[in-house]
């Protein structure tokens, strides 16, 4: 900064171009390319802010007439790169680029910033879509040259090290870790006062490494009830570079939420134990993710965890009993930093996690974190339902005028319990269900083998290598919506859900009584040797799962008075994995256009990992969470209403005019004699006590 | 504040004077006294903001006609007391007083605001001056009513409590510990939402209690090489509860500071071992200090700790070594604020400790920490020299023009060491001292015995209770200053310091060779049955430990160009307990008035403890600690012409006009054929490696 003019003697003005951004103005001759491009807005990167260390400040001077900019460049129109720079770019291997803090203008030049030169860096949201987020990380790291303790000069390290950032970084008031103050004497002096400084929120130093140091590693973790999945990101490009999930350990202490709010409840040391158990997976995480890419956990720099409201509580430490009964009050709806050592969660010793904020009792910073990755709050015209289907399903539904989000107690069903044969998603769950109309047989695909059941070759005398990689060994969360989505087009149970009696002799269903079964898979295509079926109960799980998450949405449509939604998004990897079709037609969702209804993947994860790049997505994420009007779904009359209606497939008196073709083909009624549902004796058992 | 007008008909204007401040205004009728002596000016103490639970902010309503403020007052002009308000005076014994948060005013009032309800209540600062410091801590508590947690509203509880400090005390933009939040919500509900707060600089939420709660309580300490102070304080009213000090454990692994840093150059675990024995000797402080008064260690919630560089160093778990060698660099010049969980000091566990700044590498916090207390840069005229005796000395000299500070390396010799009877100030320590000039015999005080030794009766035939409390052990620093300057004044050294070679046949002075010793105690007067004496290497001792110290002097007094100084304070328990008299007859200091040379006591521990009472006292030090220049005794060559010519008793050149008297009688040279003193081979060894 320093070297602003490099030559008093320079007074007039040179256009300078830059590419590919094409902003362009009249700069004093003398000034570097690096200064003149801060100046015009154009963001080039520099960690060591023009000492000739880092050499990412990369231009290439462009060498010609460039009509369309009105402008002839050469690379001679600056001054030319001394000894040192020369070396720097060999050895970077990019002597067509110079440094543009080495380059002063002497003539007009157009000069081409490369896309690893561009500081604000852009990184690809994800596969499913072509949105973008700027890197602008909460913890960063800068190159400065501090000056040397002299005798009859008081300030002391840190005092210098403070001056140091404020002169080359513009970074004032800043606090230092009080571990990092302990050593900063020797750091300093073990590359002749030249360090690297790690700070958090340009608020506090909380690294010092000797010399130029590059790589800044961050996590960004989604704490679900079920599985717990971290991603490690280097804080500087966005990039990946590794993923690492695991069950989460709490389980041992109950299957669901509320599970393990009555765990907390009646055992004195049961928030303790669920605390200890979930920091501990956390810190394998941490190890291991590190581990696949040759770091260590403490490279870690800086983290983001999200999770329901339950999850976080407990992460904090804090018993969720209140969330266990009305009103549901959060210890705090607030966004929390806490340090990392202080959790006991093992990172870089001055890592703070950042805990994303909550809404409201039942929906938590999951939900604020799939909305800060999706935006539907950005949206102008279309309402937008998105539903995030867990143990608990988060619905929100509208756009940037208002925004509504409620928690509907859906219960494991979808995940596999509850269901006789149910497991979860993992090598010989039948995923795909499709079941002939007239014969009633069934086809399926179970995961680890490419094909259907119907073309797998069974039998004693079929060779081991032409066997199927994996037999049937239970039916997971996709695959129960699909076949009982299918038994209910095949007419095999109707529309009410009960079986069809007129079937009772069919070679595929067995009654027990009034219960029916289905039998899905045979003996030869089961692991086990014995069928495998689908039962009445597991026909009223479902229905009663799907009914909460319908009349969830159907509470917050009515609430913003929209008739039909214009878009559907399902978060969370339950809603990756479904057929979208399928959910629609048994009636997890309302109506609305099939190709406007798209699955997010782990929503939750990438909004935690936004928030891990850019922190301005954590200013608008506390500012979200804030805004969105929350509805509760225990309280609220109508919510009954909607539930009774939405228990029939896919609803006793909802249209589905997108699904009237298929729909049609689908036996409707129970023949004469049938009874009406019997969910009611266990609608009780799955709403909020 | 939401009862400011408690009958929204008032309008009209009536006089309030509030006594003993004096002021008047026209204040709204229907106005609480409360509020109205706040739009006054008049602080008035309240912890409940007008809920009827603290009864603090008492004043009384004169009855009568006051001419002299020209209005009348009645106790009926303001609004009768509730029943509540009545019961809660009845039970403290006030029913003299009224609350004025409940009177409102109906007619002119003169109200009195007794002296427990000023709520900037002044402390005396010491027995020795008259300076007053306001209370102003930077924890204070705060009592709120929090809204109860409600169906469909989401703030959280940490959200509702932020909610009811803004709204009642104005307090914004808090934080809360991490540990706080984990309990928050049992606490809000233990006493239906009513809780108490505790707040660190209205920054941060250290502690939430149940209930009104009373009573917050600090502890400054002032961590010496030797000896280690602690004061707790109440820090609502100032007063000092329970004193505690031990020895500094650190002792163990050196006697003075520059032999702890070689033990932490040396010994590579030596930082982190007598970093562990202070913090422990801390947690031994706290412990006792508040079982004195029957509370705990954790209800310390804020802390101040002063000490020299090597101290906070060491505090900090900061190596040392940069100290012992020049450019002297302190990690740190600033003051710090680091939780004391964090350092393993077992206070309450959100309490953070206050680390007082340093001026440079060999002036720190303690010499910070008496500067604040003395306050010698608000003198407008006066030169006041300040010197605070101890292994180094630490000198000041100046006003509120400019200010220098050096540190002088006296050695251990003034605290007993290094001299052959010496001992700590303890029962049986010599400290007075009188020399007949004629017989050369002296007589002499120890600690734990009233009578001078002449008075006392010895001997087989002495009854015991008629025996003195304690014989003669050793001889401690005052005595040892005494001895010395009296041994001067009785011609039994001469003014190099050498024995007197006329009297080497008295009775109570023997020669080995040329080094002589003067028998000060008897046989018979001794604990020991052996005599005490003063050795020729103990009076060369203390001859260079005063040279050093006046050297420091000379030095500051030539950078500012005043020939004398106005006023000395001598500060630290050394200079309480010497004759002031003695030490300038002694030539540890220059020449001076003498009723203006006074002792300042402990300064370093009552600046701590007004850092810890008054918040704006911690900004003060951090300025001053920056703006007092700092003299390097160690390069600056005129230093050792100083010391040379301080050698001598009381010096070799300066004069000594205040003491003209007194001196004329001293032997003022050595007989014909006497040495010059032999201190230079010595010297080098005193001085910093």
């Amino acid at each position: 900064m320093s070297q602003n003019l490099k030559n008093g003697s320079h007074t007039e003005e040179k256009k300078v171009i830059f590419m590919p951004s094409g902003r362009r103005e009249e700069i004093e001759a003398g000034t570097s390319l690096l200064d003149a491009a801060r100046n015009m807005g154009v963001e080039i990167e520099s960690i060591c802010g023009g000492k000739l260390t880092c050499g990412k400040c990369m231009v290439r001077i462009e060498d010609g007439v460039f009509q369309k900019h009105g402008i002839t460049s050469s690379p001679n129109n600056v001054t030319p790169p001394s000894e040192k720079e020369q070396k720097l770019l060999e050895r970077m291997g990019n002597t067509d680029y110079r440094l543009s803090c080495q380059c002063f203008v002497e003539g007009d030049v157009l000069a081409f910033v490369p896309e690893e030169a561009r500081a604000q860096k852009q990184v690809i949201r994800k596969a499913a879509s072509d949105k973008q987020i700027e890197i602008k990380a909460a913890v960063r790291k800068v190159y400065v040259e501090v000056d040397t303790a002299e005798l009859g000069e008081h300030r002391g390290d840190w005092g210098r090290l403070q001056d140091a950032l404020a002169q080359q970084w513009e970074l004032e008031n800043l606090d230092i870790d009080w571990l990092v103050l302990r050593r900063l004497q020797s750091v300093l002096r073990a590359d002749d006062w030249r360090v690297t400084v790690t700070i958090w929120q340009d608020r506090e130093v909380i690294e010092v490494q000797p010399g130029y140091v590059e790589g800044t590693y961050g996590l960004a973790v989604d704490i679900g009830s079920t599985t717990i999945a971290g991603y490690l990101c280097n804080l500087r490009t966005g990039e990946v570079v590794a993923t690492e999930s695991q069950m989460n350990p709490q389980i041992t202490y109950g299957e669901d939420l509320m599970s393990r709010v009555s765990f907390a409840m009646t055992d004195k040391d049961g928030t303790d134990k669920m605390h200890k158990a979930v920091i501990k997976a956390l810190n394998s995480i941490a190890a291991k993710i590190t581990a696949q890419v040759d770091l260590k956990a403490k490279d870690i720099q800086d983290a983001v965890f999200v999770g329901n409201t339950t999850m976080t509580h407990l992460l904090l430490g804090i018993n969720p009993i209140e969330l266990g009964g009305a009103p549901f009050a959060l210890a705090t709806r607030d966004a929390m930093d806490v340090r990392a050592r202080e959790l006991g969660v093992r990172l870089h010793q001055g890592a703070r996690i950042h805990v994303l904020p909550s809404e409201a009792g039942h929906v938590g910073g999951d939900n604020v974190s799939a909305l800060i990755s999706e935006e539907p709050y950005l949206q102008t015209d279309e309402q937008i339902l998105m539903v995030d289907i867990g143990t608990n399903a988060e619905i929100t539904l509208g756009n940037q005028t208002i925004m509504y989000s409620a928690s509907s107690p859906t219960g494991p069903a979808f995940e596999g319990a509850q269901i006789a044969y149910g497991m979860r998603a993992a090598p010989g769950a039948i995923e795909r269900v499709r079941i002939d109309p007239e014969t009633k047989v069934g086809r399926f695909r179970v995961i680890g083998e490419e094909r259907w059941s119907t073309e797998w070759q069974l039998g004693d005398d079929v060779p081991e290598f032409e066997r199927p990689g994996q037999l049937a060994a239970g039916i997971c969360g996709s695959g129960i919506i699909e076949v009982i989505t299918e038994m209910f087009l095949a007419g095999i149970i109707l529309a009410d859900g009960k079986f069809n009696p007129a079937l009772a002799e069919h070679e595929r269903v067995a009654f027990d009584g009034r219960s029916g079964k289905y039998m899905l898979a045979t003996a030869a295509e089961s692991r086990t040797g014995e069928p495998i079926y689908v039962t009445q109960d597991d026909v009223r799980a479902i229905q009663l799962a799907k009914a909460a998450l319908y009349a969830g949405c159907k509470l917050l449509m009515n609430r913003a008075g929209v008739a039909a939604v214009d878009r559907i998004v399902l978060a969370g990897a339950f809603g990756s994995f479904i057929d979208t079709k399928y959910a629609m037609l048994l009636g997890l969702i309302p109506d609305c256009e099939l190709p406007k209804v798209t699955a997010a993947g782990n929503a939750a994860g990438d909004g935690a990992r936004f928030a891990l790049l850019n922190k301005d997505k954590r200013t608008e994420a506390q500012r979200i969470a804030e805004w969105v009007t929350y509805v509760e779904t225990a309280v609220d009359p109508s919510f009954q209403d909607e539930f009774v209606g939405a228990i029939a497939i896919p609803h006793a008196t909802d249209p589905f005019p997108h699904l009237s073709d298929v729909l049609a083909t689908a036996v409707q009624t129970a023949p004469a004699g049938g009874e009406a549902g019997d969910g009611g004796g266990r609608r009780r058992r799955r709403r909020r006590k």
